[in-house]
């Protein structure tokens, strides 16, 4: 899989498949934000699309830019901007990639940013204004930059998790969110089940930076805590695991001790992608028993 | 709203927001028919944006054709056919529309079909391999046809509401359903009621034509008598009304006397698209109290 097309819809498929998944802690259908709705999500995984498909035609912080402003076109709420962080590279790897693996290319793509494309990307932050990827001494979103995307992003790495993955070359989406994903489906989970499975395992293994900013790293670190019991409790995969995740998006929204892990979510949309971009929807969704007649 | 991103973006959200809305007897999330689940509409909504996108650019049979050729790469169950064949036209008048009023647009475009257009539609039906349009005794979509696309569905126009649309230059569309859609909206029915009541309003007002091919004419009028009533106990509107639609969806799942209205489900989504190309999004959207912080 590899032209412009089928990169743009990849990419919105896994917007949606994550979208879709009943996450703990998140919007999915018929469970809303105050802000933000399911049918928000919706809109804004179609309004990435075309951007996302001409990742390879132009320079990434122009698309990670065109990619928002078409969301803002839909959304006044901030759906998807780490989402378009994580996804636009991933995008123009898989666009540019010739014969070498995908995380290969990334590499190639991250290392290869420039100030123009860390410009283009504080625009695209500032229009989405979540508040910025934390209050920075250097580099903030809300001056002029003057190193690259790459560097601007190693200098946030440690208090964001989607700035973590460009100083890592995408360590948690290839080597923990992908596996976690094709793993599940191969074990036969629907992708419904498959995507909480893989959200559960990554916010067991490290603490949303989401969670840690709106309402502190306590709190961030007791969500892993509680994730890696509702995974002990067995997850999607027993009854009793089942009702542990249902507890557990309870408890993320009481709004008293509220905790959104939104972070977890666009890494989880990440692995989607590129599960999607490696040809997962059909090898690992053509014989499971749900599609049998 | 017309630029060509902007009337695939909207053709992708018609079809997510119709698939997302638990119509009673449709697939929507959690509730999966045995050969095609939730995902895979989420999938074939993704995948027909680029060909919508273009459909200024190219003739309506190849619009067609080309949707079911991106929807073919991934899913091999007849997901969206209708919706393809009633959203193409929609599109091509979006894109060439000028001041007119789309309706007036989507005249010309029927007008102006061709046989070459029959030809593509034809192998784009025999592609998703539905069962056509019914057999026909003349321009049965096996054969080559020897008409225009608009004069073919005039001949189907008896027996099946996708090609009525097609016949009477979208009078269900731009009668029924978008004012039905527009007037929930503007009552302040989130997306979800608001679609489910439209495909309700639909049902209500005639037979669904794919009821009456798979279950007979009976099951088909007895159907639209169901859906009467549960309007006539308030639909999404009452609680009451709530319980008639899940008995409702109940009734139609049951195995033994299985009901499966399709044909409604594509006549809703032509709606939800025309009004997105209105711009109803926001004009029905950016107010309501859901909105509200």
């Amino acid at each position: 899989m590899s032209t412009a097309d089928e990169i743009g819809t990849a990419a919105q498929l896994a917007c949606l498949l994550e979208a879709s998944a009943p996450k703990p802690g998140n919007v999915s259908p018929g469970r809303h934000f105050r802000d933000a709705r399911y049918e928000d999500f919706l809109a804004s995984a179609a309004a990435i699309g075309p951007a996302l498909a001409r990742a390879g035609e132009r320079p990434l912080g122009a698309t990670i830019l065109a990619a928002v402003e078409a969301t803002a076109r839909w959304t006044r709420s901030n759906t998807n901007l780490g989402i378009v962080l994580l996804l636009a590279p991933l995008a123009r790897a898989a666009a540019l990639g010739g014969s070498g693996a995908l995380r290969t290319e990334v590499a190639h793509v991250l290392a290869a940013s420039t100030v123009d494309d860390a410009r283009d990307a504080y625009a695209a932050i500032r229009l989405a204004s979540p508040g910025g990827l934390g209050r920075a001494g250097a580099q903030d979103v809300a001056d002029a930059p003057s190193v690259s995307l790459v560097d601007a992003m190693r200098l946030a790495a440690n208090r964001d998790g989607i700035a973590r993955e460009y100083a890592t070359d995408f360590s948690t989406t290839f080597e923990r969110g992908a596996p976690s994903l094709v793993r599940a489906r191969a074990d036969g989970l629907a992708w419904d089940d498959a995507v909480v499975e893989t959200y559960l395992t990554l916010l067991a293994a490290a603490p949303d930076t989401h969670v840690a900013r709106r309402a502190g790293e306590p709190r961030a670190a007791e969500v892993t805590r509680d994730a890696r019991a509702v995974l002990a409790a067995g997850g999607v995969r027993t009854a009793a695991g089942r009702d542990a995740v249902a507890q557990f998006d309870r408890t993320l929204r009481d709004p008293h001790n509220l905790a959104n892990p939104g972070t977890t979510a666009d890494l989880t949309a990440a692995a989607l992608f590129v599960v999607l971009l490696d040809g997962g929807w059909h090898s690992t969704h053509g014989d499971s028993d749900d599609r049998a007649r």
